[in-house]
C-alpha cells in the first residue's frame, strides 16, 4: 500500500487531465463550453489534500481491488466534493470571496457561472462514474451500487441535508445537540462513510466489510469536523479545515460553541476510540486508517 | 399505447409520493430535513406538462417495454429539469420571481435554501434512478447505460453546457447562428433527446432504434425551443413555454431575434420534417410523437 500523500498524487494527475481546457469564448456542439471548463477547473485543481478519493483509493488497495484502475472513479469524489465548497461560498450561502488562498469562484467568473460550474461538476461526477461503470460492464452490479452509495453521501438524506440544516441553524436560534450530530454526520461525515462503502462494492467486498468501512467513515468524518471546529477557535496554523476562525467568527453551531473546547476534545477521543474498534477486521492492513485518526486526534490536542 | 395526458398524469401521481413531506424545522440523521423536503417538492409538484418524462415513458411503451414499471425512474427526468429552473431563476442568473404562477423557490425559501433545492433535486435524481437500477439488477447493463445518457443530456456537453453559453450570450454582443444552435440544442434539445436514447436502453432497444429516437428528440427539442421564441413574441396565450414575452425583454438570442419571425417558422418547418423522417422506422406505432411534432408546428403558425 501506499500513502496517502501518494495516492493524492495519482489524483491530482487524473484531476489534471479530465476536464479539458478550451478557449473561454468557445462553444463547439457536443463538447463543454470553453468557459465552462475553465470556471470548473478553476476550482477543481485549486490545491487540497485530496483527503476523500485518497481514503477511497486506499480502502480499494487495502481490499485487495485493482485501486490505479479506480482514480478515475475516486475523481468524481473530489469534484463532488468541490462542487460543494463552491456553492458554499456563494452569496447567498456563506459568501466567503476567499479559499484556498484564491478568490472564490464567484467572484471570478460571476455568481451565475459560479451556479453552473457548481452544477456542471456535480452532474460531471456521476456523468463521469457512469462512463467508468460502463467500461467495467462486467461488474456492473457492483459499479451500480459503489455509485448509488456516493449518490446517498452527497445526497439530500447526506451532504446536502447536512448543508441544508447548517444554514437554518445560522439564521435562527437553533443550539442543540441533535442539529449539531446531524451537520456533523450528514453535511460532514457522510462524504468520508459513503465513498469508503463505494469502495467496497468497487472490491467486492463482503456485507460487513462494507458495514465496518462505513462506520470508520463516519467517525473519522465526525472527527473531522469536530477537529476542524477546535483548531477554528485554537488556531493551529496546520489546520485541517480550509475555515479557520470563520466558522467562530460568523457565529455557527460547532462541537466548540455547544460542549467548550474541552468537551469538543473529548468527542474527538471518543470517536478516535470507535474509528479504531471499527477497523478491527482489517488487522495490519489497516494501519493506514488507524495512524489517520491518531493524527488527526494529536493535531487537536 | 396512452396519450401525453395520461403518461403525465402517472407522472404527476409518482412525483406526489417521491419526496415526503415532514415538519419544517425537523432533521433527522439519515433522513432529509423537513425545510428541503419542502423546498424540493414546492417546485416539483408546481403543475406542469411532465412533457419530458412523459415522452420517456411513450418511447419505453412504443418500443414494448414495461412503462408503467418506468415511472419511477421517468420522474428523475422531471426533477432535473426543475432543478434547473430554480437554478435559472435565481438573482445571479435570470433573477425571476414568478415561475408557473407562483413566487419562485429563492422567493419563498431565501437564495441559500433554493440553491441547495436545486442541489438536491439534481442529486436525488441520480439517487433515485441508482435505486431504481439497483431493484432492477437483472438489466444492470441496460440501466447503467439509461442513466449515463440521462447524465451526458442533463450534462456539462448537454443542458447545463448550453445554460452557460445562454449567459455568456445574455452578458455579451455574441449574436451568431452557431451560439443560437448550440444554446438551442444543449440546453433545450439535449433534454429531449437523451431521455429518449435512456427510453431505448430500458427497452431493450437496438443501437439503430436508440440512434432515431435521439435524432428525433433533438428535432423535437429544437422545434420545441423556436417554437417558444416565436410565441414569446407572437404572444399566443396557449404558450408552450414558460417565459412568454420575457426572452424578447431581456434581449436574449432567440430563433426571432437571428432568424426573424418568418424565418424562425420556417426553421419550424423543417425542423417537423426531419422529426417525421426519423420517425419512419417505427411505422404507425410511433403516432403519438408524429402528432406531437405537428401539433407543436401548428402553434407557432
Amino acid at each position: 500500500m501506499l500513502t496517502f500523500k501518494e495516492y493524492a498524487q495519482e489524483v491530482n494527475k487524473c484531476l489534471e487531465n479530465i476536464i479539458t481546457e478550451a478557449p473561454e469564448d468557445s462553444y463547439i456542439e457536443g463538447e463543454m463550453p470553453g468557459l465552462l471548463t475553465r470556471s470548473m477547473r478553476y476550482s477543481l485543481l485549486a490545491p487540497g489534500k485530496r483527503l476523500r478519493p485518497s481514503m477511497f483509493l486506499a480502502a480499494v488497495d487495502m481490499l485487495g481491488g485493482d485501486w490505479l484502475d479506480s482514480v478515475e472513479f475516486a475523481c468524481s469524489i473530489e469534484m463532488i466534493h468541490c462542487y460543494s465548497l463552491i456553492h458554499d461560498d456563494l452569496p447567498g450561502m456563506d459568501n466567503d470571496t476567499m479559499r484556498r488562498g484564491r478568490p472564490t469562484n464567484h467572484v471570478v467568473y460571476g455568481v451565475g457561472q459560479a451556479i453552473l460550474a457548481g452544477d456542471g461538476l456535480l452532474n460531471y461526477a456521476f456523468e463521469n462514474m457512469l462512463k467508468w461503470a460502463v467500461a467495467h460492464e462486467n461488474k456492473s452490479v457492483q459499479t451500480l451500487h459503489a455509485i448509488r452509495e456516493i449518490a446517498i453521501g452527497a445526497g439530500v438524506s447526506g451532504m446536502i441535508g447536512g448543508q441544508v440544516v447548517d444554514l437554518m441553524c445560522e439564521n435562527s436560534a437553533v443550539v442543540n445537540a441533535d442539529a449539531l450530530s446531524y451537520i456533523h454526520r450528514d453535511k460532514t461525515a457522510c462524504m468520508f462513510r459513503y465513498p469508503l462503502r463505494a469502495a467496497g462494492y468497487i472490491a467486492g467486498a463482503n456485507p460487513e466489510t462494507i458495514e465496518a468501512l462505513g462506520i470508520y467513515g463516519e467517525c473519522f468524518g465526525r472527527l473531522f469536523q469536530a477537529t476542524d471546529d477546535i483548531l477554528d477557535v485554537i488556531g493551529d496554523t496546520a489546520q485541517v479545515g480550509e475555515t479557520l476562525g470563520k466558522d467562530a467568527e460568523q457565529g455557527k453551531l460547532t462541537a466548540v460553541s455547544l460542549y467548550g473546547l474541552e468537551g469538543a476534545k473529548e468527542i474527538v477521543t471518543r470517536l478516535t476510540n470507535e474509528g479504531i474498534t471499527a477497523l478491527n477486521c482489517f488487522g495490519k492492513d489497516a494501519d493506514i486508517f488507524r495512524d489517520l485518526l491518531v493524527s488527526m486526534e494529536n493535531r487537536s490536542k
